[in-house]
């Protein structure tokens, strides 16, 4: 168990070694745990419904705390998970977690518009961080959160639960691998029908919208395709419930990448609409996966025969919460570190841009 | 048979009965054929590989007679099929063709910047014309293709070989009863590796460009899929090979098109690379085809089941003939008419300004 001492000891050993990636720091200095202790900040329903059922899965990290500004769901939360009333914090007592052993890392799973501040008290806290997707609203916090996360000497991943899925390994390595030549278009489409009128993803200074939510799925799916970054985007917006989507809040976006190699992408997502492939044309043959970004079930084909990974995981989130625990305790970086959450944020706002002046916006 | 002088007795009564549709004019007056002699014009792989070898599977109709500029192709269809020298023209000739009873269709399959000029010949010779997509460069030219046959009293039809198509019909059909609800979304994509450098798709005076050729599959896949005409585009054209496409002329054109439901298409177009399949999003669910426009092998799949008619005809294009032979001699309307064609053209035309301006056209 880390105590408050060894963490204090941690800490302060923190300025002198910045040689060391803070991680192989981290796990060199702090004694040994079997598994990490997560806090998950955000009761809604991805934590409820989730990733508590998948820290019941885990093997290298358990519930070990919360962070809710519902007593109520406090209460509910304890008995049902057996969390210790130490353990337990609200919004205005978050910055104690600093002193409890018991939290290793603090995943932030609130509205976007309020992963910044989050990330950073946690880092400041000297946890380490996980903060779901997107990652920000803008590029600039999010490189605050990653400039904080490395300054604190903490880890930062971004809950990109399908970075730790098989067949989405699969298909990028057989991509990688060449199996259909060089990469020439995909066609990517992620979306299902959300009827809420009132949550975060329908209110825009939440951070709203479905190029934040949905959206990053099909950047993903276009940037792991390819394995490029792109240079320029053009892109459509459109709702069919103006009633609910207002103000410059998407309910649909199209939008369409260019990338150095000339290969290009056309994507769409929606919260409007039930949509959930991946086509990527190749010189010599195409890979689609149907569904690519679902919480199970992700299957493929290729040339060279079907992508159907025989695991057996009832939750993704616990394979990502198990590998990133995996690395922060052997002090490796993070499979999918802040910088990549970052990416997509700096595509999704040359994506808002260029769909609200309906012209082509380069990439820097 | 008919005679010169019966046709110039239909002819003569074309202008006293403008109230009837000109196909059933004929139908009655004309003496009635057991099939319909077929000219081809333009005797190149399309011609050669698929029209010729198909009008040997035809029913309504047959190979009848040839337009060539080429004396050496002229004496080699004549040997293989049987041709008469009375049935075969030059381009100089071609008009004499109106006095040929043998020819009751011209099936112009030269490049598009010959359109107009053949279809209004044939038109004129008092012939039916069959024309091959796409119909013609310009919406203006289709308009005027359209009004020479109606003027002349004869059909005209549009080489769309997939509206004939069991496969095609049937996805059509299940989209239109509602099987996937209301339509909300159509991704489609149709192209193929052209290695030729100097063919007219590589020619912009000729009407080269991707667009014009596989692109109005594209478009029509999104028409047919929505039931609906766009109302505005917004549309990317590129080139890997700009040695080969250039002077504006597009090797890859992505686009996207509003519907006035609200339901809008990312259609993607190439001449670089193999794609060839339909996704349509409804609100009850997805129905796709893959292969979509090949010429043979379409299947498809929709939440009730597969689409794989197990109809046996080797060349598509025997079915097209047939129908519009059938169709002609029945004195029905065209299933694929040149306002078909021209529909298509309109949007082309916008997708071209859209792509070159970089901005949203609306189409009127």
């Amino acid at each position: 168990m880390t105590t408050r001492r060894t963490f204090l000891q941690t800490a302060a050993l923190g300025g002198a070694t910045a040689l060391f990636s803070p991680n192989v720091l981290l796990g060199a200095t702090r004694p040994k745990k079997d598994r990490l202790g997560v806090a998950l900040v955000g009761l809604g329903y991805y934590s409820t419904d989730l990733l508590a059922p998948a820290l019941q899965q885990t093997k290298n990290c358990y519930l070990a705390g919360i962070v809710t500004g519902t007593p109520a769901k406090a209460e509910t939360w304890k008995k049902k998970y057996n969390i210790p009333d130490k353990n337990i914090y609200s919004y205005q007592t978050f910055d104690q977690i600093a002193n409890n052993p018991d939290i290793d890392v603090v995943y932030v799973v609130l509205p976007p518009s309020m992963h910044e501040e989050y990330v950073v008290r946690a880092a400041k806290a000297g946890k380490h961080v996980w903060c779901e997707k997107p990652m920000a609203i803008t590029a600039r916090e999010c490189q605050n959160m990653i400039d904080t996360c490395k300054k604190n000497k903490v880890s930062l991943a971004i809950g990109y639960r399908l970075h730790h899925e098989p067949n989405t390994q699969e298909y990028v390595k057989l991509l990688r691998d060449g199996k259909i030549g060089k990469i020439q278009m995909v066609s990517c489409s992620a979306g299902y029908r959300d009827n809420r009128t009132n949550h975060w993803k329908q209110t825009k200074e939440l951070g709203g919208g479905v190029m934040y939510d949905m959206g990053v799925y099909v950047l993903q799916g276009a940037r792991l395709a390819t394995g490029e970054e792109p240079i320029a985007v053009t892109a459509q917006q459109f709702t069919s419930r103006p009633e609910i989507y207002k103000n410059g809040l998407d309910e649909t976006t199209m939008a369409q990448l260019e990338f150095p190699s000339g290969a290009r992408a056309a994507v769409q997502t929606s919260f409007g609409m039930n949509m959930n492939y991946l086509y990527v044309t190749g010189d010599k043959g195409m890979l689609k996966m149907e569904p690519y970004s679902a919480y199970n079930g992700q299957t493929g084909e290729y040339p060279g025969g079907k992508i159907q990974h025989p695991y057996q995981v009832p939750f993704q989130q616990a394979r990502q919460m198990d590998d990133d625990a995996a690395s922060i305790m052997a002090g490796k970086p993070m499979l999918v570190p802040g910088e990549e959450g970052l990416r997509d944020i700096v595509i999704v706002e040359a994506i808002y841009k260029a769909a609200k002046n309906g012209q082509r916006v380069k990439i820097a």
